[in-house]
């Protein structure tokens, strides 16, 4: 007989697979083999999805929305279709932790009697099925966040950004893995196991929002919604190849999730879209923004929505490596390509320098562990779950001492002052950066968060991107003349850094 | 031979009086006796002030401002008669911490030549002294916050706030008496000793801004700049009858200056401004959001300055009381008749209750001890300083661990929902409420600042406002149909409450 974590989390992955309708399970004859990387095609080639359910789920958001509102598309339509690409995505990458099908359905077909009656689209999501991370609770549902312990533990109520997406018509109807307590940078737990990466299933695709990225990128859903604490967003979009933007703290609601480290705030935690279009990306923020969310998160800020007209000309500083690790060739590619578009296009480029980032990295590490990785080991603790080697540093830490822990916040701020005075002084608009120092890598080996973590520590937002380039491996190669390792973690890195076809993301910070 | 402490104090004591010229040192015998308690009159009534050093005095910064820009008065001359009549403030109420007469008078010079070639004015605050609380860093001035420890380790910078304002043309001349750490209700420490009120000598300023108030109301500055974290505003303000701004946390810059509890940010410490009129106070304010201080504060928000217009039919909820101490007769007599002008006004006011008030009040003192009052001891150690009995918790306090620490924002940010809720179901524009049970007190008895301290824990914005009504001791006796005292210390309050001639203050506070 196993140990209570092992059969809670039989359990639970069983009841997740129970709850996926006999006609949503992919027939076993249509299965790839699990050899086959690449499962991006099935939907298409399988000849188990309709027209009409693969015509909907190619769509972008905004493809969907007009015809939503207008009526020309169903919502229990668009609904099921979604549904039913979802659940193939969990049977081929393991990327869903909750279903909730049926309030899903019940919610559409209320949106579709609405219109019909003639009140018009309920807001500027009516009908449309948006996937959340784990994390976001859902009344009735779990949220484990990746912990045996939070199995069987339904949240009494919908998180507020679940309130304001339902009021603005969203149909919410799966939640996505994550890993153990979120904090590591691929999506892998001792509850429901490890998601993988649609475009390549020996790759991960990446964490903490990793669960949300392979189900955006194989199309089981339009348009996600992740969470940011060191790189939770940008990592997995990246891995992926979408986009994702991680907002500064206060502009989209927290309250009423479940966190992994909670009550810890020298660094905040934020939410963000994760969608394969710039346009649903802006269009998803322009919604929630003018929702006016601070009137139900007491930590969100009254900034309305601001049209932003760019000059015609920007400075963009560009941080090659960070000082600890340099990032992979088909990285550096991307850079130069991305760093000749910018030129092209009239921008000055300037060079970044890294000086500053191996110290955020260190702040954020002593944030995340300020409780002696107790929140932690409690929670592995009450089943017995074992502590995933990815994080021994909750195993190894020493609690802080509340004046310590103002001694953190001192030295974190002097940090976010020294930064923004290199920023201003620069005269910059943006730092062009990798998002990590590869564009994936194989399961279980995705180190170094540190080109995401410190614009954390300075609470900066990002967007991250698709550069269009995909790994080539004719031109991807180790050069002869590269400079020599930055640091062990460097060349660790670089021996192992497996170069595959994936897409190439960068990452572009404000202040 | 005392202790350190005690030396230093006294060295301290001198050196402040010593850097006041033989000038502006009131003679002996125009001095007002230790018996007379108002000395607002002094200026005018002492002869020693020339008239248009009164003229200059007794105007409002909206009133100097225009004729400081057009050249009609000259920098020099207002800086030179508020540095006067700042001095005798200093003698009179022991309301000064630092003086910089020779760099105020330097940088008023500069502005007169300035003006002189045709440049116009710098900004918007061209030429005006403004005086400054005791934790604002000026390069080369100790900012001792009430601590013996800190004397003789002069500022190597100026705080951010003061950058700006200098950049908008003001002129540092003086900084203020705080108590020790800004951590009681009146203005006493055991560097400087006590401030006491100009509108009667007898009561306390408030505090912990009460050098400010102080020297406001005596007209030796024209508007000034305090700090809040509990009341340290708002009291002091109350209690000498003048305006202040406690704004909610990232709309001013904070960055730069010594704090008492250095590091603490689960209650965060605003600054805001002390001014004789709401005009000068809504001016300020402009100015300084106008300035874009984001650029030089990492933890400023970016919003601009945004023109309000008011429904003509506001809602106002009135907190009688708090449900821990009853205000005293005055208090409930300015409340009163405040309502009745808002109903005649066509506002519709309700009656809130202080449900919550205890909780919040509860909170913000464990926030104020979460390093277990190391940072205070650790400076009063540091010379052999004792703990001065109004901070007594400090030397109780246990000091919490790091996951106690995260355990205290789960409990804030659930409190901080809570109100919200309950702001927003009663669809209210501002709460109403006393600033503090009383008008003022005597020296020493200051208790309470549960009316303030809980809307620090919500960041909620407020403004303390005079309601021109003064104490009237044929009106304001205790009812004989008074109701039962709520607490042990309502009752103490009550049997010890001054009744007096100063104003009353009420305090309007807005989500």
């Amino acid at each position: 007989m196993g140990a209570i974590w092992e059969a809670l989390a039989a359990k639970k992955r069983q009841d997740l697979l129970n709850s996926i309708p006999e006609d949503w399970r992919i027939p076993s004859h249509l299965l790839p083999p699990n050899s086959q990387d690449d499962v991006t095609g099935f939907p298409a080639s399988s000849g188990w999805f309709t027209r009409e359910e693969l015509e909907i789920t190619e769509c972008t958001a905004l493809e969907l929305l007009p015809r939503l509102a207008s009526g020309e598309l169903r919502s229990e339509t668009v609904t099921r279709a979604f549904c039913k690409r979802a659940a193939a995505a969990h049977q081929l990458l393991n990327c869903l932790s909750e279903t909730c099908f049926d309030r899903a359905i019940e919610t559409a077909r209320a949106l579709d009697e609405r219109l019909a009656q003639g009140l018009g689209p309920v807001g500027p999501f009516h009908g449309l099925p948006i996937s959340l991370k784990d994390n976001f609770n859902l009344r009735g549902l779990d949220s484990t966040v990746g912990f045996t312990s939070h199995i069987g533990d339904p949240a009494p109520y919908d998180s507020e950004l679940v309130s304001l997406l339902t009021r603005a018509g969203a149909v919410v109807y799966v939640k996505t893995n994550v890993p153990t307590a979120m904090m590591i940078a691929e999506t892998v737990n001792n509850a429901f196991g490890r998601t993988v990466n649609p475009l390549n299933r020996r790759l991960t695709s990446g964490g903490s929002s990793g669960g949300e990225t392979a189900l955006i990128t194989f199309k089981g859903s339009p348009l996600g919604v992740g969470t940011d604490i060191g790189g939770s967003l940008r990592i997995p979009a990246a891995c992926t190849g979408i986009f994702t933007l991680r907002p500064s703290f206060g502009r989209f609601p927290t309250l009423g999730c479940r966190s992994g480290l909670p009550g810890q705030e020298a660094v905040q935690s934020v939410n963000g879209p994760l969608t394969r279009t710039m346009a649903d990306l802006e269009y998803y923020c322009k919604a929630v923004v003018d929702s006016e969310p601070w009137h139900g998160d007491p930590r969100c800020l009254p900034i309305p929505w601001r049209p932003v007209s760019l000059p015609s000309g920007l400075k963009v500083a560009v941080m090659w490596h960070d000082g600890v690790v340099l990032p992979t060739p088909p990285v550096t590619r991307a850079l130069r390509q991305t760093v000749e578009k910018l030129r092209a296009a009239g921008h000055e480029v300037i060079d970044w320098s890294p000086e500053d980032q191996a110290e955020g990295l260190l702040l954020l590490g002593r944030m995340f562990v300020a409780d002696g990785g107790k929140s932690v080991l409690f929670q592995l603790a009450r089943t017995g779950e074992p502590l995933r080697p990815e994080m021994a540093a909750y195993g190894d830490a020493r609690e802080l001492s509340g004046l310590e822990y103002w001694q953190l916040h001192i030295e974190r701020l002097a940090f976010q002052k020294k930064y923004l005075d290199r920023w201003k002084a620069a005269g910059i608009d943006a730092i062009l950066a990798p998002v990590t120092p590869f564009s994936s890598v194989e399961n279980g080996m995705f180190k170094h968060v540190g080109y995401t973590g410190v614009f954390n520590v300075l609470d900066y937002s990002a967007i991250s991107f698709p550069t269009g380039i995909t790994v080539d491996r004719t031109i991807d190669v180790p050069r002869d003349d590269a400079p020599p390792a930055l640091s062990d973690l460097d060349q660790v890195i670089r021996s192992e850094c497996t170069v595959s076809i994936e897409p190439v993301s960068l990452v572009c910070q404000i202040s």
